[in-house]
Order: C-alpha cells, then sequence, then structure tokens
C-alpha cells in the first residue's frame, strides 16, 4: 500500500510537512511501548489527538534540529488488512527503523507494530488513526523524529 | 500476500493456536540451515511432516514457556510466486526476526528464507510445506519460537 | 513487484549472471553514498552505464572469489511507483543488507534507498536505471558483492 512508502519515505527524507498531510485533520496519533499495550495500560511515549498536535511535534524538529545529524531508515511490511470500523480500514504493520550516524555504522533503532485506522479521502488513503506499538523499550534521543 | 502476514503477527503475538492453522493437515514444517540446504543435507534442525507436530511444538512453548521473556517480530519481505507444483504454490520469501529483551534492547535473531508450498483452501491460503533457510547459524535458546 | 525480489534472490544466491539479466542493455548502475546524493555531489562509489560494466563487475566476483565465505540477504520494502519518464516507470524502494559469517553472526552490512527506472521488455520488466542510495557509509569490503 503506497501509504505505508510514502509515510516511510516522507520521514526518512525529513519532509515532515509531507508526513503531516497523511493524517485526517481529526486523528489521533500515539507511540506506545509493548509493555504498556499488552497491559492495556494508557500511558504513551508520544500522544497527539489532532493533526495540529501532529504538526506542532515535527515543527520542533525543524525549528530546533537538536538532535544529532543522522540517516533514518524505515522498513515496513507484512501489511494487513483486518476489516473495516466506521469507515476506516483497520491496517497493521511491522516496521524497523534504522538509525546510520556520520561515522558509518548503522543500528537498530526501533522495531514494533503499527494497528492503523485507514480511510480514503480525495486526496488519498490518509491515518484517522495511527499507534505505534515498539517493542524496542530502550530508546534514546528521546525520540526526536517520529516511528 | 496475507498468509505471510497472519504467519508472523500470529508468532509475534505468541497466538500459536492460530499459527497452527495457517498450516494443512498434512503438511511439512522444516528449519534447516542454509550450509546444509546448499549442500543437500537432510539433517534439519526443526522437523514436522504433519500439523500434529507442529502443534506439539508449540503447546511445549505455551505449558512451559522457559523462554526468556522477550519480544518477537517478524519482517516478511521479497514474497514472490514462482510456479505450481501439484495443486500448490511455490513461493519463496525472505525474513528477519529480531528479540527485544526487557532491557530494552533489540537484536537480529534470524534472517534467511523460506520456501513454500501454499495451497487454497475454503478456509483460506494454507502452508503445505514451509522449509526455512536460516543464513544466521549461531541460534541461541533453542529455536523455542519458530522461525 | 517481482522484479525487486527476483534481484534481492539472484544477489543472494550468487546467480550473478541472472542478475545480470535483470538489467537493460543500455542501462545505468549506480551506488552513491546518501551524503554526496543529498549534496548533488558526482563520486560514485559504483558506477557503471552499460550493461557489458554491470557483467563485468560480477565476473570479477565469480572468477576470483577474494571475498570472504558469507551469506547475504537482501530485504527491499516500500516499493513505490512515482510515475513515468520516457518509457520507464519511477520506483522507489527501501533495501536493508545483512551479512551472516560462518561463525554464525549476522550482522547489518547496509540500508539505503533504491531510485530506479523500470521498463516492461518482452521478457518482463528490467531495470533501465538503478540509483543505490547507501545511508551506511562504513562499508568493509570494498563492496564486494552489488547492493
Amino acid at each position: 500500500m503506497g501509504l505505508f512508502a510514502d509515510y516511510a519515505l516522507a520521514l526518512d527524507e525529513r519532509r515532515f510537512d509531507e508526513w503531516t498531510e497523511l493524517f485526517c485533520e481529526q486523528c489521533h496519533y500515539e507511540v506506545q511501548s509493548r509493555e504498556n499495550w499488552e497491559l492495556g495500560l494508557p500511558a504513551a511515549l508520544i500522544y497527539c489527538d489532532s493533526r495540529g498536535m501532529v504538526q506542532d511535534r515535527v515543527t520542533v524538529l525543524k525549528d530546533t534540529l537538536t538532535y544529532p545529524y543522522l540517516h533514518i531508515r524505515h522498513l515496513i511490511t507484512n501489511i494487513r488488512i483486518h476489516g473495516e470500523t466506521a469507515g476506516a480500514y483497520r491496517v497493521s504493520a511491522s516496521y524497523l527503523v534504522l538509525h546510520s550516524t556520520e561515522e558509518g555504522e548503522t543500528k537498530i533503532y526501533s522495531t514494533g507494530k503499527y494497528e492503523d485506522e485507514i480511510v480514503l479521502t480525495e486526496s488519498g488513503p490518509r491515518f484517522r488513526k495511527k499507534i505505534v506499538i515498539a517493542d524496542t523499550s530502550a530508546i534514546d534521543n528521546l525520540l526526536a523524529v517520529p516511528l
């Protein structure tokens, strides 16, 4: 599904405005640890309940750029449509995010699962909901770039 | 192909009964090292020639849970249909299995290739044959969870 | 898209002649570091502007085999068609290449992105252009096997 490739590329190439555009106005974006998710705990590492909040998050990245310069790569696989809920497709996928440093080393940053709701709009498919469930619990540099 | 995503998710979320259901009654599931496979040697790390044997294998996992608690993630890509053999599709795919520890570290556990035969049944596509050919030869904790 | 799976498998199984066949006669294959690519610098790690040059490159591999024996695995995801240029599809994809040593360890060798032009020929889809943009800048053993 092209939406996931667009999502990955927009983040990897720091086109944060385009990344934001992949969400509905009324949306929900959340990053959870897998422990909390399996226990049904509400605590989230990132929590946005509108596109405005999603935008704020990446505006900080563009303006301050406090994170160390490095390359990011999202690999998204196992995309699976599970059914429909209130006009949206429920879709899951697995992800792997890799960070490459200026020294040339590539390391695993995070792996986990997306649990999404996708709606078809006039501008194309958009995320109405995106829950990132991270298997990797030790996440350094404060989740600077969204997963 | 949804079958591979279902296979990955069932293992990653420890829904072993659902995982077992993805195999035909009459099936063949085998894990080989790539060395042995390339040399045509018969020795397998795991060998099951019926769904009953596949079930036995994961029943042990559910009942004893001797493996250290951790998160597993399968990333399956490069899915390719190569043709048909006796009513089944011959399909290959590449996999990467990641383990994340409670300490928060994510490590590569195994990478390799699947060589499968898939049949379309009334309940959906099912594996009649699945050969896992593991590039990674140093596999610790005794292959507790299937690849 | 089957072409990417064929590309990955041909390299991973050292079927270099079949890998070469996936390029057009008139083709362009290039490996760049992401730094250079983002800065628009022309310096390439590998540069071939015909299938003959691509062939020469892997002929060396077959004949001399100076690279240490190991297993290679390409995982290709995020395949995305971006449009058409002069009769070819512009397609991007993300890759992860893993190396497994005889000692049994699997390590990340390179991650990055493909920017390709694919044409449909009578023999199937073929790469008219393939630019490999590597996030991983420290690449050892001299890029023995193409990315």
